[in-house]
């Protein structure tokens, strides 16, 4: 399976490793084909592991995974292209936090809308699937670093598109719990969970946690 | 111990009925002296039951809980009067959920602001205590109801108020894991926790679920 992972920093870089290892091919994109963060990513992965703009990652890739800030995610769709992702699933793990205005901080987007959404519009003929955005990516790759059982929210209009991510998050990455919220417009949701997400991390000093529903 | 309900909905019936089962006095406050609802209440719970208008039941009452709707939370205060609210403690258990735009309900206030820092903006003079909006009106008052171990978050500027509202929901209701968010801005966290709420409700077909953070 070939991915594309959009965004070089801790969330991309943490699940573009987790693919490499299980043996998968990795384009990891960005603005642009000389970006040092990917540059160096790729020759410290080496095999399977290659580098170019969103576009180059989004012609290359089977699977997407956009892991860049949500208040970009629209300028990073556009650069990718609309009719490189036709037909592919895209899954958003990005949330619009708004560290414009201090600490803690706010949304871009809320309430009535989201960046799950907004994609989703930008690319009727993709499958986006909102997932792993609210815990920190080392429990995205790694969720038995925490004890007991946890769960993971998924969201999207495809069902089958909705199926094939679970099985990724389960064979990849260890996920068991995975609660099927519905369409894309529960992404709101999820997204919207970001603002008690930071005041549990500053409550806690530490980003090792994440959400169980006791039923 | 005297207490006040604001709000003769499930929410206030349910804090209310569980009020007097322990023993305390509980006045429940609407609009009006002779609301029906409020009336029938105190004609079904009998001893230590009685009802009146917003601003009876805040002057009767060491300890409110606000258990009415979020979108007219402002006007149920500007009702009970600033005054009478002065140096008590007020539990804030409203959520903003808008449903005049249809399902799912989005929220009339968030991301910059919140029903509790409103509230407590308007009574400086009050510690106002944001909890148990984050569960359904069962649980809030028998958490047991749920099999393991499951949480509740609590804000609020003041330290004292806290523990005060903190033992008063582990000894009244059964809390035993309450997590301290921090000041009341904190409450955007909760109430935003909300369109995450409805849709695992949802998704379940039931309320009888809360969250628990897995650390």
């Amino acid at each position: 399976m070939k991915y594309a992972v959009f965004g070089t920093g801790m969330v991309g870089t943490t699940i573009a490793n987790k693919l490499i290892q299980n043996g998968h091919s990795v384009m990891m994109g960005s603005r642009s084909a000389t970006n040092e963060k990917a540059l160096a990513w790729v020759k410290s992965v080496g095999n399977n592991a290659s580098s170019g703009t969103f576009s180059d990652a989004a012609k290359y890739a089977d699977i997407v995974f956009n892991c860049t800030k949500g208040e970009v995610a629209m300028e990073v769709i556009g650069a990718a292209g609309v009719e490189n992702l036709k037909g592919k699933i895209l899954i958003d793990i990005s949330n619009p936090l708004d560290f414009s205005k201090g600490m803690p901080p706010s949304l871009t987007v809320c309430n009535t809308d989201s960046v799950g959404e907004q994609i989703q519009r930008m690319l009727p003929e993709t499958q986006v699937v909102k997932t792993l955005n609210t815990t920190s990516c080392l429990i995205m790759v790694n969720p038995s670093l925490l004890q007991g059982v946890h769960d993971l929210f998924i969201s999207g209009n495809d069902a089958a598109a909705k199926e094939r991510v679970s099985a990724i998050l389960t064979k990849e990455f260890g996920w068991t719990t995975i609660i099927d919220l519905g369409d894309i417009t529960t992404s709101r949701g999820t997204e919207m969970i970001l603002p008690l997400w930071v005041r549990l991390y500053g409550a806690f000093k530490s980003s090792n946690f994440n959400f169980h529903i006791v039923r």
